[in-house]
């Protein structure tokens, strides 16, 4: 039988003891930010429970990286630490543990109602970089944007590209997105056009947390990259698709991405996420040595994407996908950002890129779904070329265990109007 | 006659107390970093001026932003702040004012020996975006990558264009730079190449440093633009040439910038380069409303780059630019940034672009000097067509004034070979 914990867990709900996802938390308005693991509808206080004593492994007693109001340092402790946590964390919570069961002034200062949190960015992000992993969403961006020959650019199945983004605009799930302003391509002979952005879009993403990073110069190789992620969110990297294809020749995106990304509040470790594990897709051609693995591993993380159109009340589901749609693994975007000797430090932020399927109900964005708006979506009756404003898009990510889930809970954002100038 | 030091000043000196930049520095290894500001060969230690209450007007007095490790709180206080600071400095280094000419003790403490001094970063920095807004460098990329026909993009002269670059790589003047590995475009039918870099290149460049930022979802007004810049100093942004080619379709620069960016030491504030105001070139066609600036200046800075070829004692000039040279201000630029709702934060990193001029002689980088190594360069009779393992690159860069300089002194950097795998 799995493992249960004394806290009563629903059996829909993404937070068993499996999963102990971690995130940092205010308990009420103001009060100081601490980290926090999810237990059914509960966040576990792990400041009270450091300040309880009750992080007596030998790594972790005496620390203070749960006294933080980010996880960096935590992340900073390496796969030996984050091990050591979880099996204190799981021994705490587990049905025949009495420690914490058994004691209820510290069950009333440590495990508040997950509804009544503000959940808060859990880690301070040094470098956000983007990666561009599906080949489905390659290949359907390069036919709509430079038409059917060779969608997919020669260089795509050598190496797994990507672009730094924006690390100032990240923002926690619940963050409204305002419409962001910008220039668009001229069509004919007028001049560009500006104003708020017509093209709006979502990105469905996940995005690995970096743990210990590397010295600028070393490069961190491919068999032992897994030790430098913590683990995985869901992020949205809104888009306006508009600004993006004027401005993005010849040194990629810029504004057209800046104005904004959501992520979830709740970091899902890899340690969680194992009995999930699948293999990657062959590659073909081989990649080079630096980017071989001896084990190649994907997740089976199903993924769904809501929208509730402005002005309805119910949402409409648009897209099921899976992270192990994409072609180049985390593990490999670790080996390739660093083999030019780049430092990724912890606390950074990988995205996958937006992870679109084969199938037509699989597609990531909005700019896949409808082709360019060529296609209108029909969501309750109303239909959508790109977002409008009051439009909310809802991320849910989850791995469907033997008896229970591990999941993601939500990533969510509401566009709300341009400000006027 | 020009205000005075009772500091002795020499006349080519780049540090008269007309200039003052500010940076942060290590008194002697392993001590704390402190900020300072630049007067002739001395560093004044600014945590040593708090300390001693001379910061007494009314912004500064007891504020503890000189006893920070970085600029970034100074940063935050804005322009009255600046100017505030500037105004006590000026008259406490004048040859007329007896505070700190007068207290021998005091001297001692606070006026610490150029050559002794160890230079750090002077701000943390949140984001770099790297800009490029030389048409003389566009157009010269253009042609050789995309060939003579319409090598500007037709974007090019409606927004100045950017990319986000990588933060944690950017390195203080002095700091070796490894030569990156990486993967290169395939010739003909073979596989894409992998090795260390085989045309490693310097980017002559100057990057503004954002003070007060913006909240996310506003913009910044181009004619209030200035009051978000504290100011300016030399950047080298070192790039791959080879890996930058293969990996840039579509997203943009990546690897082939990533490996390191060294910045100088030095800040130089606007409020010291106003003297060297100059008029922005007109543009055509006239910008958007969003881009058009009551007063669009630039700033007269000679900028030049100096090669010491390995093994050799002498260093060759390679290129005399000026930063007048930019068709886009940094005005401009941080009203295009914030256009869509992007926030800026105090110590975000702005860099200009490569700086070439019109002039053969003028060009900001190898690619362009040596039209992509067809065409190398004799440095006292070495030949380079890029850079070699134990080359070591300097910038630097002034502005004359009537009997003194503003400069920016120094920043260098040397190759050294990629380690082995």
């Amino acid at each position: 039988m799995a493992l249960q914990s004394f806290i009563e867990v629903k059996p829909d709900s993404h937070f068993p003891i499996q999963n102990l996802p971690y995130g940092v938390f205010m308990p009420e308005p103001g009060s100081p930010a601490r980290p926090g693991v999810a237990i059914g509808d509960y966040v576990l206080d792990l400041s009270e429970i450091a300040k309880a004593g009750l992080f007596n492994g030998p790594i972790l007693t005496g620390s203070d990286c749960f006294l933080k109001p980010n996880l960096n340092k935590l992340l900073a402790m390496g796969r030996p630490a984050w091990k050591e946590a979880r099996a204190t964390l799981q021994k705490l919570l587990s049905s025949t543990e009495a420690a914490l069961r058994d004691n209820a002034s510290l069950r009333q200062k440590s495990l508040v109602s997950m509804g009544k949190v503000e959940m808060v960015l859990p880690i301070a992000i040094g470098d956000y970089t983007d990666f561009f992993s599906s080949m489905h969403h390659a290949k359907n961006c390069g036919t709509i944007f430079r038409g059917p020959q060779n969608p997919i650019p020669a260089n795509w199945f050598h190496l797994p590209i990507a672009y730094h983004g924006r690390a100032s605009s990240i923002v926690i799930s619940g963050t409204d997105i305002v419409r962001p302003r910008g220039q668009g391509a001229p069509s004919g002979n007028s001049p560009p056009t500006f104003g708020p952005s017509q093209k709006l879009d979502f990105e469905l993403e996940m995005a690995a947390i970096v743990g210990p990073g590397n010295e600028l110069g070393k490069t961190v190789d491919v068999n032992e990259a897994a030790d430098h992620i913590f683990g995985v969110l869901l992020m949205n990297d809104w888009s306006a698709r508009d600004i993006q294809a004027w401005e993005y020749v010849p040194l990629g995106p810029f504004l057209g991405k800046s104005f904004g990304t959501t992520i979830s509040p709740w970091i899902v470790t890899l340690d969680a996420l194992e009995p999930f594990a699948c293999d990657a897709p062959k590659q073909d051609p081989h990649p080079f040595p630096y980017l071989a693995e001896k084990i190649s591993k994907n997740y089976d993380i199903s993924l769904e994407v809501q929208i509730k159109p402005a002005g309805q009340q119910d949402s409409c589901v648009v897209t099921r996908s899976n992270f192990k749609n994409l072609y180049w693994t985390l593990t490999q975007q670790v080996a390739h950002h660093t083999i030019n000797g780049c430092n990724l430090r912890p606390g950074d932020l990988l995205g996958t890129g937006t992870i679109s399927g084969p199938e037509p109900d699989s597609l990531g964005c909005l700019l896949e779904l409808t082709w360019n708006g060529q296609k209108p979506l029909s969501l309750n009756g109303a239909s959508r070329k790109f977002l409008e404003d009051g439009d909310e898009v809802t991320f849910t990510g989850c791995c469907k265990g033997n008896g229970y889930n591990v999941g993601f809970g939500m990533c969510s954002g509401k566009i709300v109007p341009s400000p006027s100038l």
